[in-house]
């Protein structure tokens, strides 16, 4: 099983303490973690899973492994930037986004559109214009709960 | 200058409507199209943008420029499927989003993420939780309204 | 009709004007010129084919569109770096290669393995240990010799 | 220690023992073997890999977990056809090509554009017009040799 985590690579204290324990979960739950491979959002999550024992994947949008957070098992090297994004969630199973900016709503937007289920942990809220709804993202109250559905919904 | 049309492959006649006038307004002012090649609002946006002697461009998401609705001039064949909606908005010096569904919404939020102005023509909403306001897509209240803005916000 | 040019981006002067009058013989002709939008061969295609009154399309690696030549008309902006080689390739019906080196070598090979004819000019010679013919790439003597093989074995 | 496996999805009985010979090697040595995904020669060297109980991810070009080999751990759905060649060569620290068509070319190329090492087993040879000597590719006698000079070539 491989869940995605998103999220901004430039994060709060608060948010990096969710990520981590998004990470650390789905390591116990025997998820491998796919990420963008960099700092925030993403190093956090990976720090949580290697904590626990997982995999993780850091999918980068520069030309150098380099780039890839320490706590990366395997860092891919695309050197395709923004275009890595689509990467990310299509290598996914389930997607779990934590807070994030735009680069991170690409993300949920490309997971949407290719039929990959996305959880949102203090995450964006969509809609369009003349509907109150939010469409898509599946809402979670905290990792254990995010975790939870990301698993649940998971394609094959 | 070179503007992007974006928008969903399948519309309602209404929605052509719009990406028409704006196809149609964008080349009376001597922008060119710039669009995913497909059908839906992309065709609607290059047969009015033709109709006025506009120049068309379609970055398509498949592997043969017969791919192209009639009204694509310039067709360049990705290949890459979604990841091609990073060349679409990259290419253009401002956006202009009408309707669309979630491929739109990637677009919508490469671009934001990248620098390049947004025009949002009943389209899409977007909002971080805890914050109720929209963020970063201008809204526009009819084609003559997009095409101005678009134009004005323009980047180099 | 669009032919892609491809070749280096820094090249010797009698290179330079081999791919110069490549690019007045397709403008010429009729024909667009795509190409990867930088300096050296690139650089010189276009320019023949501005001379000429020819269209020119670059397809460029990085993220900005002030990062091709002057002589492009249509900048295409992919920051896909290396990537952008399937796409120059892609979008063309025939292929002509001045000289080059490694990168053009890839697009070479993308060309050849989507069924995309090669023109060669002065440009690499590829075969398989045991075997010692060339494959696959069309040797031509001089410009007139490429742009027309280029033309005659176009694919629609 | 990440060293890619390239070569073509069809191939021949002979060339396949090779293929899961060098990945048998590389999974000794401790190597992860990272390749396209596919068939033939990597799936062969997937094979190999997992016999002597290493780490294989396929870097897939299609939209589908499920097009990899029943070999590969780590399915990584780019999506982008021919481009993701450029990610398969990206993401190793050294490459062996085994045979290989065009595609195989393709990468060998991207591989050497980018200065990452190349061993040839019974693949490609290229040279520049009017020069005789092959450029790039280091010749490898046989699987041994081949995984030898891989890892002693490796970049960091």
């Amino acid at each position: 099983m491989m869940v995605a985590v998103i999220g901004d690579g430039f994060c709060s204290a608060d948010t990096a303490l969710l990520a981590e324990e998004v990470g650390r979960l789905l390591a116990k739950k025997g998820a491998a973690v796919v990420c963008g491979g960099l700092g925030g959002v993403m190093e956090a999550a990976c720090r949580g899973a290697k904590e626990a024992g997982g995999l993780t994947i850091g999918i980068l949008p520069g030309t150098s492994r380099r780039d890839a957070n320490p706590y990366v098992d395997i860092p891919i090297v695309t050197g395709m930037r923004e275009a890595r994004n689509v990467i990310v969630v299509s290598s996914a199973q389930s997607v779990i986004a934590v807070s994030g900016r735009f680069g991170t709503l690409s993300e949920i937007a490309h997971a949407l559109k290719l039929g990959i289920p996305v959880v949102g942990l203090c995450s964006w809220r969509i809609g369009k214009e003349g509907r109150d709804e939010s469409q898509g993202i599946v809402p979670a109250s905290d990792p254990v709960d995010a975790v939870h559905k990301a698993l649940a919904l998971a394609i094959e």
